[in-house]
């Protein structure tokens, strides 16, 4: 029996979603799912669904393996977590050196890291692979964002390269991003831009709300996404808007309750960790936090009873204008982060090349991602790009007033709010932290810097003390 | 020769204030510090300081331990992380049956979780024990929240609650905590807390300057100092303001770059881990690593050369006011935090008790967590007390405006910014997150809730494609 070229281990949403992709593209696969629980009769299901000739099924661990070819490619999409590991060990047995082992769920970067380190003691090549796009994405063309090493991943690329999207001037959305966790880790700031996208619609939505109808924000909507703002995200929004169940908005069917998967917070607890302010990002973790107070927030809405009086009205072009600014400030600060990880663990990571394989097939494509993609092949950072800076300067005034606006009708925006406050402090030369060092040193004598010194140098003040 | 009851190991700030101290309360001691590089002769020196015959040094481990009464109570005093670990494994062969190690670090709570496991097989009694007040704090009366067994705690209890700050009654600013890691996560909450009240005074500052000298500010800061809003940060940071080095104010000579020593963003990962929306706090490590970039900053302030026309005057009413709203909304967050976190493993802390522990001694001290101990004495939260609640509903034209004065003269002021949108969601009983769950099912099939639907019951929409 001539063997396939490619395993895939797990028949969820995304593996399913991914072989059928696979079979599409003319690759003979092999799948994997266990039989138990829910889970019977999964991979009978699937060929039954696929009805494609290139596809053997297995339900047999063993079997699975041994039918394909040698290296083996053997991408596992199940829950990340210690099941990842599970999986691992389980497999172990049958593999043989050189095998390639894939793993395309939103695993940890620590993690994946430690597991290519395990493996590579057993001669097995270990790929944590990001894959972006949902169901859709990963059965028309994922944006892919493989880690490990590199030999590793050119035995995969032209697999991996003919399933994924492609970019405006066709070339595939994926491509090598760096050793050991640093595809996870590009997979997690992706996910971290794309909360702080889906809450600055949010917001949108609250402040158009006041005075317009659903349709006319879809309307509104649709209309931006016919320019430079287009993005998938906010074309889907606009599709939301308008969605019926029955005779119903589906949104007014809806709790405003938003859920997360816990992987949301990821991204904002290596920001914590690595000293990168990404404000807008962790601002739209805990919108969603509030928003699950759900009990807590109606008991306190009646008790404060709070009316606006009169409805100030939203000047849609500046509205516009905020939102580009807004989500250039939260790509700006995921792009930080990433570098910023680059540095600390020596990745060697290419900001632009990301941005070009973020440009199609994930949750966060859009046509600006495409520009800057282009603009970072010319400097290290969006900050540094003059038409970047002076675009944002621009718009400072537009974001400014939609503040204002938020104020006077008593709007919920703080993801606006922090992409300001981030604007702000950034192209402010002389902060107020200078208080904040002299208070340190007041109370806990940790010492400050002082304006001129070495950066290495210290100082403690004599600190009179208090009446 | 008497053996001593009570044993200090690290004569660091800490550790030698908090010996000097029990020496004032006429507890005989014996103290211990490594002899090594530059911590040569610092056993020496203690005593000679001390000039006190209730405390014996040694820098020979061994003997240290052999000349305190057993059950032993020993204090580790030194750098939190890994080195707690060697101590600890270096105090075992010496230690009996029963003994009690405390460590008085700013330790992690799931660390001091694990110790207390890890000793406990030993024997051991391990407790954890947050202390706060600094150096000053230590030497006159700090305030301590143990952590660990109960019956442990009592055994060192009357030691404790002697060196201990006392409450307005007299009381000690002492009590068992809760199980575990408990003691070091409150005190891990108060440095969170400490953190928005230093940032808050940052932003006053920021804001004051615009139109008032060091010395007018620090007038103004005195004067609420004597009122309702009396706390240690603010005192001291009045004194900040006209503490002069030679003939210049101090603060003109500090750099504008807030260390931090990476324990600040503890409260903040551990909120993101628990879902409770910290937004103060965490706004205020940001805000820090933001004041960080400070090259950055003074370049991109250059190129955009923005210059406000006209300084909008400050309404210092409402400041006040302003103030006292983001000082409460940033206590309600960590108690908040310490709640869910008393909920999630079972500890039954007492938020009433807890205020009141942090009512004297420490560094986030002040009138108002007198008051709020009280408060909660007869609700589980802030936002159950129909006089806090309203406190804060009318002082929310107070708030807006000074964040409409911010804007206007392009003041960084991001954690009053979150002090607000904070109260706004919490008061918003119908928010935009509907529109997140739909996001979400619509490109990852993660399904929502319904409106009147049982909590646990989620729905999938059959959505149209794009086009």
């Amino acid at each position: 029996m001539k063997k396939s070229s490619f395993g895939i281990l797990g028949l969820g949403v995304m593996g399913k979603s991914l072989a059928l992709n696979m079979l599409n593209n003319h690759i003979p696969i092999s799948v994997y799912n266990r039989e138990t629980g829910e889970e019977v009769g999964v991979v009978a299901d699937f060929l039954k669904t696929a009805n494609n000739t290139s596809v053997k099924g297995f339900t047999d661990l063993g079997e699975f393996v041994n039918s394909i070819e040698t290296p083996r490619q053997i991408l596992i999409m199940v829950k990340a977590g210690k099941v990842i590991d599970r999986v691992i060990n389980g497999l172990l047995p049958y593999l043989e050196e050189n095998d390639i082992i894939i793993d395309g769920g939103n695993s940890h970067y620590e993690d994946t890291a430690k597991r290519v380190a395990y493996l590579s003691e057993h001669k097995i090549n270990f790929i944590g692979l990001g894959v972006s796009g949902g169901e859709e994405g990963a059965l028309k063309g994922p944006s892919l964002m493989p880690g490990g090493s590199k030999e590793s991943y050119q035995k995969i690329a032209a697999t991996l390269e003919k399933i994924a999207a492609k970019d405006d001037d066709g070339k595939p959305c994926c491509n090598y991003i760096g050793p050991a966790g640093a595809g996870h880790f590009v997979k997690m700031v992706h996910n971290g831009i794309e909360y702080g996208d889906m809450q600055l619609l949010a917001e949108l939505y609250a402040l158009l709300l006041l005075t317009k109808t659903y349709e006319e924000i879809s309307k509104l909507f649709f209309e931006w996404n016919e320019g430079e703002l287009a993005s998938y995200l906010l074309e889907i929004t606009a599709k939301i808007l308008v969605e019926k169940e029955g005779n119903e908005n589906l949104l007014n069917l809806i709790l405003d309750k938003a859920g997360n998967k816990g992987t949301g917070s990821w991204s904002s607890t290596v920001a914590l960790k690595l000293g990168v302010p990404t404000t807008v990002k962790t601002t739209a973790v805990y919108a969603r936090y509030t928003s699950s107070f759900k009990n807590e927030r109606v008991v306190l809405a009646k008790k404060i009873d709070r009316k606006i009086k009169s409805i100030e009205p939203i000047d849609l072009v500046a509205l516009k204008e905020a939102y580009d600014f807004a989500r250039t400030i939260n790509l700006q600060q995921g792009l930080q982060l990433i570098k910023t990880a680059s540095d600390t663990y020596n990745w060697g990571l290419d900001l632009a090349e990301i941005c070009r394989i973020w440009s199609n097939g994930c949750i966060i494509k859009s046509k600006k991602i495409v520009a800057y993609s282009k603009v970072l092949q010319q400097v290290d950072s969006l900050f540094e790009a003059k038409q970047v800076v002076s675009g944002l300067n621009k718009q400072e005034t537009a974001i400014t007033k939609i503040l204002q606006n938020g104020l006077a009708n008593r709007v919920n925006v703080p993801c606006f709010y922090e992409a300001y406050n981030y604007w702000i402090a950034m192209t402010t030369a002389q902060s107020s932290a200078n208080l904040i060092q002299a208070q340190r040193d007041f109370f806990g004598a940790h010492r400050f810097q002082k304006i001129g010194a070495k950066e290495e140098e210290s100082f403690h003040h004599n600190w009179s003390e208090l009446c």
